[in-house]
């Protein structure tokens, strides 16, 4: 029995932090749970269901709420147990032996690419965390990813940029995970760029974390492939009909999400010597302040490599906010 | 944007007839849906939690309770989004670039494999679809595949083979994802091979196919492995915590399995002369009764290659049984 030594290189991801956390703002969760009355609906949707029988095997109940969501077609939709897996399985679709990234930015697209035996070659952001050219380093590369607004940095990619990436023909990932927090997307590129596979997800604004639904919006060319190369029934029916149910009761997201901008440009008003800007429901800090936090009950990211010393703090509610600008305060105070 | 050509093999798995169905026996479903006390309770751990948060990473708390059901340490358990990820998770581990099946058996081992880039080498069962000499093929396998109780065939493999399979060093994925029906197992020789890993599932006796969950059991070295390279958080709350009611509740399983062994055990005195002895929830039938059956609202499973001519069907209700024991009584008079 011999272990792959690719896989040697892999550490599990362990988001767990010691000590006692009083306040999670480390994982850029919606700080508040759906409201009750879509609770009940979607719990009264699940009751009466048969859990002896498997779901819908490409979920299209949901595929058509989706696409009505968007004015697509579910031809357009593809659904997956969380962003992760669309991730992992748009690695697969294509020629080209390498992924190209834009660092600093979210961990998992290394990961999947890693795992799926393919070089990743990082195009760096610019100081102001902008795009560089990628569209000068997309020769073999099987796919291009882009964040926007990107994790961990909360910037918006520049439209013009992302437009000159999808024109050279290379297949482009563009992560939109936190979209709904600044009111901007590029989803529109979709009619006219056949190589473009925009990621979405339940788990942030939508504040359905625990039922771990990300869907793509696609050609319906790729969309196809991807349907042909994921397992069945890939999301189980409970988050299928959850995330149905949160569709149909989406204003409450409008809340959440006009709440979540009023209080991140809350906190980035006092902390603007250090903050960055963000388009995102988290905000890029120049504070080493992981432990002094910890130690006060404030779980927060921790960052590494060329943002070392910073921090990334997810918006929470009002109180939160307030105990996390307090602990700042005496952060640098001690200092 | 070229697809990569490995792509272009793979169909969309469609287990969708054509036709109205008034009973489904294609699936290997269970057929009763889980007591309504165990759903109230199900439900009532769900609503109390917050939905805005991401699952335990690695779904411990439901590890621990398989553990304890299987009388082992959590380290050896890894749960999967169904049984299907860790059978795609299984095949990344090891060196070599083979796997090894015994057809006929589940053809999603086959496709993973090839969406792994992995070559199949099939080392067909023999006429009475026990195991061929598998352990003279193992040479530069990653991986050994042994479904038993066999899907779609029912019969268990040799305890003995099993053995020498292992023996050879080779990693084995042993899928048991019908054990329950037969109430054997080689769960017991995981204590003395390292390179073995039991595939099991809440889909079937546990009547838990909407929650899509499935379990490994292995050693520590192989486990750790596999938490390494699964997704973080892969297993969504809600099926996390209904995987964990049912096991609180497990008395439930034994009057299902009991009455399905009854009832299957019926079927095949009935079907004596075309119907083959079978240690799990389906039968393999040789009558080729796919058409006839659908054309009455009754959907099995047509089945294709060597077993061209056959169906397997699962055993449902009693009532279930009747129609279907009726229509192939019609069946063969036709003839």
């Amino acid at each position: 029995m011999r272990f792959r030594r690719s896989i040697e290189e892999f550490g599990s991801y362990n988001p767990y932090v010691k000590g006692e956390v009083r306040i999670r703002l480390d994982k850029n969760e919606c700080p508040f749970d759906i409201p009750d009355e879509v609770k009940e609906e979607a719990l009264r949707r699940i009751k009466g269901a048969e859990w002896n029988r498997y779901p819908n095997v490409n979920s299209d109940s949901l595929r058509e709420k989706i696409a009505d969501l968007h004015g697509l077609d579910m031809r357009n939709v593809v659904v997956g147990n969380g962003g992760d897996e669309l991730i992992a399985l748009s690695l697969k679709l294509f020629e080209g032996d390498k992924v190209v990234i834009s660092s600093p930015t979210f961990g998992m697209y290394s990961f999947y690419s890693r795992l799926e035996g393919l070089g990743v070659v990082d195009v760096p952001l610019r100081e102001d965390f902008s795009l560089r050219d990628v569209e000068n380093h997309v020769d073999g590369a099987r796919l291009v990813v882009i964040c926007s607004p990107n994790n961990p940095t909360g910037n918006l990619q520049d439209r013009e940029h992302v437009e000159r990436v999808l024109e050279t023909g290379v297949p482009v990932l563009l992560d939109e995970a936190y979209a709904e927090f600044s009111q901007k997307s590029f989803l529109d590129l979709l009619s006219e760029h056949e190589n473009l596979i925009v990621l979405r997800t339940f788990s942030k604004a939508f504040g359905l974390a625990a039922a771990r639904v990300g869907y793509v919006l696609t050609s319906e060319r790729i969309a196809e492939r991807l349907l042909s190369i994921k397992s069945p029934f890939n999301v189980n029916f409970f988050s299928m009909k959850i995330a149905e149910t949160a569709l149909d009761n989406r204003r409450y997201v409008e809340r959440i999400v006009s709440y979540i901008v009023e209080e991140r440009e809350r906190i980035y008003e006092q902390l603007r010597d250090c903050a960055y800007p963000s388009e995102a429901n988290f905000l890029l800090v120049r504070l080493d302040a992981y432990d002094f936090l910890l130690e006060r009950g404030i779980a927060v990211r921790r960052l590494e490599g060329r943002l070392k010393g910073h921090i990334r703090v997810t918006v929470g509610r009002r109180e939160e906010n307030d105990a996390l600008l307090k602990a700042l305060r005496e952060f640098r105070g001690e200092r």
